[in-house]
């Protein structure tokens, strides 16, 4: 394992941070380290009927252009994983679900942050609003997932947690890992 | 698109940096985000033959625990991703190999990320040294890739390029899209 010497800095944003540890490795020499504190986050797959998805198209600061992505967000304090991706698809779509099956968990960047993503899929999806979060969301999509997964393969898709959602929900229903029924 | 209004705080490590910034969103609105600035990375699925891949074990920080995965790394500045996907798999495996096929690139963390990851499969491997890496890989495990899958379905992987990795290799397989005769 590795031991925390001492945190040398840290940047705190409002829901996460980031800090610079000096490390002990295992073979005792020192070292130093960015860990990126972050709450786990949710993540939705949401099927409008046994074909297609909704989608959602946003601006992403980091990458310095605009994404196609399953809706996801970041779990609030004390709040359920499951909870927050019944928020963040109303959130970020307008839509209501009338159940959720956990697809997969995963560390997305494990080298150097703690987050934790847990994906679900959507299903019994009502239009119930207007989409609240404008601010991030530019617009919602409606897509085949066989489109998906052609945009994936030919690299127009290149979020992580969207290319584990969908490849692991059409691998746990090939083999019989989705209840009978769920997609309506 | 959002803005850069200016840089609040930066700490860097070794390889990147992280910063918090003041961001103009296109609302309007000032908002601050933080930003990892990381070089890319290369990932490699290495086929020892037709049936059994080379993983690594090795501890990570960020999460506390020891974790199974793909060889990967950050590219070194001015490296090409394809000769870092070679010296990767030689540093942590002690494996060359005779060919790379690119299998996938994506963002593993686009909320606050710019890390791009390639990911390769390499074919042909010959050991050729003892493992160079024993600072951080502590143990290489030879294992069939369809018992990878099942690592990846019941959870025990949880580590997204290696998920990405093993996901797409055999969906680029089952469609065709890995050239006949690379696995030898």
């Amino acid at each position: 394992m590795e031991e925390t010497i001492r945190t040398l800095a840290r940047i705190n944003a409002k829901h996460f941070s980031a800090q610079l540890d000096t490390v002990r490795l295992r073979t005792g020499t020192l070292t130093e380290r960015i860990k990126i504190d972050h709450p786990e986050a949710a993540a939705v797959v949401p099927f409008l009927d046994r074909e297609r998805i909704l989608m959602v198209r946003q601006w992403r600061y980091a990458v310095g252009q605009e994404t196609l992505e399953i809706p996801a967000g970041k779990v609030d304090p004390q709040e359920d994983a499951e909870v927050c991706a019944y928020r963040e698809l109303k959130e970020e779509t307008g839509h209501s679900a009338s159940r959720m099956f956990p697809i997969f968990r995963y560390y997305p960047a494990i080298g150097y942050s703690n987050e934790l993503i847990r994906i679900y899929a959507a299903a019994g999806l009502v239009r119930v609003s207007e989409r609240e979060d404008t601010v991030e969301i530019s617009r919602v999509e409606v897509i085949p997932i066989s489109e998906v997964q052609d945009l994936i393969l030919k690299g127009v898709i290149q979020d992580g947690k969207t290319v584990i959602g969908i490849s692991l929900f059409l691998a746990r229903q090939k083999s019989g890992g989705i209840p009978e029924g769920f997609l309506g």
